[in-house]
C-alpha cells in the first residue's frame, strides 16, 4: 500500500501517512491481496486445463503434469490455480480474468492447436506463460517440448524390424499441433521404409474410442499386424479388445502406447511404449514460468529425449 | 474498500471519503485483490494434496477427486487451488497463509487421521471446510462420506459365498479413520461368518508395496486364496505378480480392489471391485463448501452406497 501511494501525484506525505495510519489502525493485514495491490505479485501460477472435468480423472498425462509442477511450486509455497474448461473463448477469459485480477503471476498451456487463438490473446496481455508443447507455432511463447517426430521414428523402425509391414496409427484429436508432428513423422517413415500406405485414424484420446477403432481395424479382411496409440489408456483398451477378439498379443498382434504410466507396466503383456517424462515437463514449465515472473526471459527447452521401451506387447510380425 | 472503513471507529465520515477519492485518483482497479479486502471474498478454493508430489500423478482417485471438485468450480468460475504436501505442520501452515491471505474461501481435506492436529488448527481460523472421510472424529467438521463397513461387507461375504476361507487384507497407511473403518468391518465379517483369523497387512497404497505384500502372501506354504486390497492400483500390481508366479486369476486366487477406474475395467482379468462414485465425492464437498462461505449450514452427506461389482477376477475357491 506504500508503494501504491509513493511519489503519486496529488499524494501528499502528510495524506499517505494518514492513510497508512489508519490502515494500521484497522488492523489490515500484510495480506497477499494488499500485496498484489501493492507489488502486483499474485504469488500463484494457473493451468487451465481442457478437458471435461468428468473426464480429467482418467487422464494420467495431467496428473504426471500437474504433479511435475508441484514438485517445483510447492517448494516456494507457490500454489496452482486450477480450473477446467472445454471452451477455447472461456479459456482466454479465464487467463484475462485471472491475470486482470492480479491472481496468477502466469500459466502453463497445453494442448496447442493450429492456428491457436489463445497465442494472440496472450501475447496482447503481455502475460508470462509457457506452453507444453511445440516448438512451432507457438507465436514466440516459450514452450517445454520433446522430440515426436524422432520417438515416432523410432517405434515405427523398432516394428518395421520385428517383420511388420501393415502398421496402423491411432491418433489423437487432428487439431493438436503434436498429433501432426507424430502423423507426419509416421507417414514419412514407413514411406521411407517402403511399407505400405500408412493407415491413421484420429479419436478423443478416450479408451472408448481406442476400444472402438480397435475393434473396427481388427475386423477387417487384413488388419493391421501392428497399431500404434497415441496415449497409454487407447492402448490398454485395446489389449481389451485384442483378448475379445482371441488375438493374442503380440504374437498375432503388437501394441505400442505413449507416454508410459504405471498402466502401461502393469497390464499383461505390459506395453511397450514411448517413455517421455512428464513429470519433468511440468516441472521445467514451471521453473521457466517462475524466471519470466520475476522479470527474467524463459527460452524454449526441449525435455530429455523420449525414448522407446520395449515390452512384451511387442514382437515379431505373424507369418 | 468502502465496507472495510464502513463504521470503524476512529474514521470519521470526511477520512473515509478521502481516501476513497484518493483511491479512485490513484485508479485501483476493482480486481479480487481489492473485492478481498473489502468484502473478505476470494472466489477460490484450495486443496492441499497429501503425498508427494511425484506420486501424485499415479493416483487416480485424486484426479477423479479434483475432476469431481472442477465439475462444480468451473460452473461458478471459481478455481482450485492446489499444493502437495507430505508434511502435517506445513499443511495447517499453508491453510493459515491461504486463509489470512484471503486467497481461498475454504478449504476441501482428505486423508483424516485418528487424532488428526489439522481439525483443531481449521476450527480455530473458523476457515469453512469440507472433509472428504469420516463420518466419525471429523471434529465438528462437515464431510461427505460413504459406507465402507457395509462395502467391506459385501466383499468378504461375496468371497465366503465363492467358498473361500482364507482371505487377507491388504490396506492403506494404518493412521487413517478409513482404513481403520475398514478394517474393523473385515476383522468382524470375517469373525461372523466362522473364517480363520483375519490377516490385514498395511502399506502405503503404492504398486511396488501392492507387489512385494502379495509375493509375500504367495510365497507362504498355505497362501490366501482371496485377497481384498485397498485400492486399485495394489490390485493391478498383484494381477502381474499372480501371472509371474504362474497363479491363474481365478482359478486359484481371486483380486478384490477398492475404488473403481478404467484401470480395473481394462486389465485382464478384469477386476471386481468395489465402486464409490469418487467425482461425486468431490461435487458433493464442493457444494457443501460454497454453501459454508456463503455463510449457510452444510451438513455431513453420504454418498450413493457403495456397489461390489463383480467381474472376472473373482470367482470359486480352488478346492
Amino acid at each position: 500500500m506504500s508503494y501504491a501511494l509513493n511519489g503519486r501525484p496529488g499524494v501528499s506525505e502528510a495524506t499517505r501517512q494518514r492513510i497508512l495510519d489508519i490502515a494500521g489502525q484497522l488492523g489490515w493485514a500484510p495480506s497477499s491481496a494488499a500485496r498484489a495491490l501493492s507489488d502486483g505479485r499474485a504469488d500463484a501460477m494457473g493451468l487451465v486445463v481442457d478437458r471435461p472435468a468428468a473426464v480429467l480423472g482418467n487422464e494420467p498425462f495431467f496428473m504426471q503434469l500437474i504433479s511435475g509442477i508441484q514438485s517445483v511450486l510447492s517448494g516456494e509455497a507457490i500454489p496452482l490455480l486450477l480450473q477446467s474448461s472445454t471452451d477455447r473463448e472461456l479459456e482466454m477469459d479465464i487467463y484475462r480474468r485471472w491475470y486482470a485480477e492480479r491472481r496468477v503471476d502466469g500459466v502453463i498451456m497445453v494442448d496447442l492447436r493450429h492456428d491457436d487463438p489463445r497465442l494472440a490473446a496472450i501475447n496482447a496481455m503481455r502475460m508470462p506463460a509457457v506452453i507444453i508443447g511445440g516448438p512451432y507455432e507457438t507465436g514466440g511463447i516459450p514452450c517445454v517440448w520433446s522430440n515426436d517426430a524422432k520417438a515416432m521414428h523410432d517405434v515405427v523402425r523398432h516394428l518395421a524390424g520385428l517383420g511388420h509391414e501393415y502398421i496402423a496409427r491411432v491418433a489423437g484429436p487432428e487439431n493438436l499441433v503434436h498429433t501432426t508432428t507424430r502423423s507426419e513423422a509416421f507417414a514419412e517413415t514407413v514411406s521411407e521404409l517402403g511399407l505400405p500406405d500408412p493407415e491413421i485414424v484420429y479419436t478423443d484420446y478416450s479408451g472408448e474410442q481406442g476400444a472402438t477403432v480397435t475393434r473396427s481395424l481388427l475386423s477387417r479382411e487384413k488388419p493391421p499386424t501392428a497399431i500404434i496409440f497415441d496415449n497409454d489408456l487407447m492402448a490398454v483398451a485395446a489389449l481389451g479388445v485384442a483378448q475379445e477378439f482371441g488375438i493374442s498379443v503380440p504374437e498375432r498382434l503388437s501394441v505400442v502406447a505413449w507416454d508410459d504410466s504405471p498402466l502401461c507396466r502393469l497390464v499383461h503383456p505390459a506395453l511397450t511404449t514411448i517413455t517421455r517424462d512428464i513429470v519433468e515437463h511440468g516441472s521445467t514449465a514451471a521453473t521457466m514460468l517462475m524466471d519470466l515472473a520475476e522479470g527474467e526471459e524463459a527460452h524454449s527447452r526441449g525435455t530429455s529425449p523420449a525414448q522407446l521401451v520395449t515390452r512384451a506387447s511387442t514382437g515379431p510380425a505373424p507369418r
